[in-house]
């Protein structure tokens, strides 16, 4: 069996080449953290929050809807199945997971220099996901297209802090509902060489996005590597439709990644506290996970959870706000006790522009991903209003946040260059420390520059028209679409590829459901 | 001794009426933390970072300008003291503040409803400090006036999120240097009722201070009582110079607080790492806090700390990056070692406007320092342009986030209620919670409210004008000037409190320097 993928056979050298030539000093394949993680409740606390999550499980159960291979893997496990209804006897999904699930994996790129680490002390960063809608300052707010779809994945491409290529990063609302997974999972495919998300919006489109990588990586690659994450969402409260679970279906019997995630607006679908949401969040996901290790025992799994609540006023939900940020610290450390991968947080915001609303939602969301210790963190860049929008100057701004975090991430220098004492000693009262030969030495690393903050003087900043930050990532997205150039690809594979979708793309209508 | 200040005793029942009328449920007169504070360094680390103070204090030195009553006083207490270089033998400054400065201490308000908590768990918001300019949409950039000193006042007074007046919330530059004092320390007496921040550009000014509070409090009031604070910057490196010694010396014999503050730019007033300056901040804090408690053994003070870098580019200082926010953990864990209530963060930015760049760095700062626990927060709101502006709008998007860490700080609700697992029990698989009854008891306070963010549709968001978050808050702090009141106070002592400051301003000439 290969241990390289194969569409790097041909293309290794050069990939390293042109993966250098867009490097910065810093560039590292994810996050790798030296902190512990921030716990805002002790372990009791926690172990609450898991009783009633079996408590939910045991006593009021989960429906597992038009899914009969679920009810039969989950009965023969042990489950009590009455009609789609499913109640896990207290500690039953926790063990299946705790059993099979594995603690962390490897997702495999088509570049092994972008091969992520999914677990423990490891955080994955991944543009949004989803948005039928785009905005840059130039056009507003448009439905999204391929077009723009290839930029976001050509940005995400080109940014040293983003890990991953993602999934859907916008809706390509000009192409056929039923063939689009094709234009997109290429796009991940030829115009970046980081990991990538597959479709989910039908068990046959996951069926397809895992034959496209087996043409991508080798047939043999990916029965024992992961080389696909899937989002696939609950339908909370209590619900796992047929949709869904026939995509983790397909993945899972695939050896590939999925990330069982409970969506929920707190006080419409869970209870509008912190603790309940928590508890329901586990205990759907946990339904989920026993699930997917019961399709195949030790297939890459992650417990995932975007938690918001819902504004009484709009029914519109709110980001950046301190209840889903508690509700993230306690399953982060729900996932750590369990034994498996983490997903949640971003850069989360309800705003319709990347103004001021934009950026503190997201930074109050971004800071507990990362303090909380967050294993793969989706819409890390260029969410906007709530989801429905995919913008591009704020994904410029939140690139650079990721930026911040790599930095925050590696904590404290104690080495005697960092603690400094020396220079400090040369130095003496009343001297500054701008042409000492420690600053000399250390300046160029010392501090993380920021690509889009202003921090010239107010005169300065005048003369050049006063530009706010939207305006400054404007110029930032521009220049680097224009730079872009393509990772290498095996041209053989490529021609595969595009014979193969050529082909099932002809072989049934266009349709728009 | 009078245990009630004197400008309440008239004033009291009208003032708890005011407040009643004014204030939201979670009116609170200070944060009270209910979570263990984010570290970044093991405990060896921050001996190392002490051990490194002390190699400073000792072997390095501490220059303490023009003030022979200081280095007078710590040659008594041990130190070696070579013209005006003071060496702290190892373990000496640390021994002399840990057996004489308070671990805690209560600043009282006017309104004793207003007394505010100063150390432990306790988390006190102040407005930003020191401005030249002030800002807002309406006027752009001009240089700030005594009616926008009394404008902030006002807004913060009008805030249930922030628990203190502050000082120099801006500078009122159309009035005299040498006299401004007296109007900007009467408007955070006559036009708010929380606590205050006294002069400190001149030890005249620090003393006038100290005899308007007499007039407010009563003099006995003050001898056992602290009712100012005041802010003393190092002149760094390793610097303290008279004026500010001076000022410090004024407040301590008055048994009043100081905050002895390094103001540190990484790499031109300190070595360029993080280690090196939090060790150089914590020497010259210590030596400056030892002095302190020389004058007055178990006078209130504040170990604080405002770091930034030093952008090669600019010479500006960016803000909300990852070092500053490094060094804040690391020195706030200092300071509990210490035994002393810490200073520092705030809602720091360079951004020349209330745009994207400036909510995302002040987050980035508002979120360490609520994390790490920090005991009194100045800048907390207004601050713009690396502190050369105050902004309206950029005040008012603060105070919002200001509310948000109050209801992040209260943690999480672990009762039955909270816990919500009868709701989950009574609700069931796919049935939403929006008319539960659990919900309907709950919605009112379960979530926090943004003033300023809008979570509106789309459609109804363009509907109002698309207004950007700057535009919201234009309206909110209009709004707010036009419906303040001021707080009521006892017109006997109103009048003295103005006899006096006229006096005073007749009997020298005016003068800008």
């Amino acid at each position: 069996m290969s241990e390289e993928p194969r569409a790097r056979r041909a293309g290794g050298r050069a990939a390293r080449q042109a993966l250098r030539a867009h490097a910065v000093a810093e560039k590292v394949p994810f996050i790798t953290r030296t902190l512990p993680p921030l716990e805002v409740l002790s372990e009791e606390g926690i172990s609450l929050i898991e009783e009633n999550a079996d408590t939910i499980l045991d006593e009021v159960g989960i429906e597992f809807r038009d899914a009969p291979d679920a009810l039969r893997l989950l009965k023969e496990a042990g489950a009590d199945v009455q009609e789609q209804l499913v109640r896990f006897p207290r500690g039953l999904a926790r063990s299946i997971v705790q059993s099979m699930a594995p603690l962390e994996f490897t997702q495999h790129a088509r570049n092994p220099e972008n091969n992520v680490h999914i677990g423990r002390m490891s955080t994955v960063l991944a543009p949004a996901y989803g948005s039928p809608f785009v905005r840059d300052l130039d056009g507003g707010r448009r439905y999204g297209t391929i077009e723009d779809f290839r930029n976001f994945v050509k940005l995400a491409y080109a940014s040293p802090y983003l890990h991953h290529s993602g999934g859907t990063v916008c809706e390509p609302v000009d192409l056929p509902v039923n063939k689009r997974h094709y234009d997109m999972v290429y796009a991940h495919m030829r115009y970046s060489d980081k990991p990538y998300m597959g479709s989910v919006t039908h068990p046959q489109r996951a069926q397809d996005t895992v034959e496209m990588s087996r043409i991508l990586f080798g047939k043999d690659f990916l029965e024992d590597h992961c080389v696909i994450l899937s989002l696939i969402n609950a339908n909370s409260p209590l619900v796992w439709d047929a949709t869904m679970l026939g995509a983790a279906r397909a993945y899972a019997e695939a050896n590939q990644g999925v990330i069982m995630t409970p969506f929920i607006l707190a006080g419409a679908m869970s209870p509008a506290t912190v603790a309940g949401t928590a508890a329901q969040t586990l205990a759907e996901s946990l339904a989920g996970m026993a699930y997917v290790q019961l399709v195949r025992p030790g297939a890459p799994v992650v417990f995932g959870s975007f938690a918001s609540s819902m504004s009484m006023q709009s029914g519109a939900p709110p980001f950046g706000t301190p209840e889903p940020a508690l509700v993230l610290y306690i399953l982060a450390a729900c996932a750590r006790r369990l034994g498996v991968p983490f997903r949640s947080g971003g850069s989360l915001t309800a705003s319709k522009v990347p103004d001021a609303q934009a950026a503190y939602e997201s930074a109050n969301t971004l800071q507990p991903t990362i303090l909380a210790g967050v294993n793969f963190v989706l819409h890390a860049a260029g969410w906007l209003e709530g989801g429905l929008s995919m913008g591009y100057e704020k994904f410029v701004m939140d690139v650079d946040q990721c930026g911040m975090v790599h930095a925050f991430s590696k904590g404290v220098d104690l080495s005697p260059n960092g603690q400094a004492i020396d220079a400090i000693k040369q130095n003496g009262p009343g001297q500054h420390f701008l042409g000492s030969a420690h600053t000399l030495a250390n300046f160029e690393t010392a501090f993380y520059r920021s690509s889009v903050a202003d921090n010239n003087s107010f005169e300065q900043w005048e003369s050049e028209g006063s530009p706010d930050a939207a305006t400054r990532a404007n110029a930032v997205w521009k220049k680097t679409l224009a730079e872009y150039e393509p990772p290498p690809i095996d041209e053989a594979v490529d021609e595969e590829l595009r014979d193969w979708i050529e082909r099932q793309k002809a072989s049934f209508p266009d349709s728009n459901v």
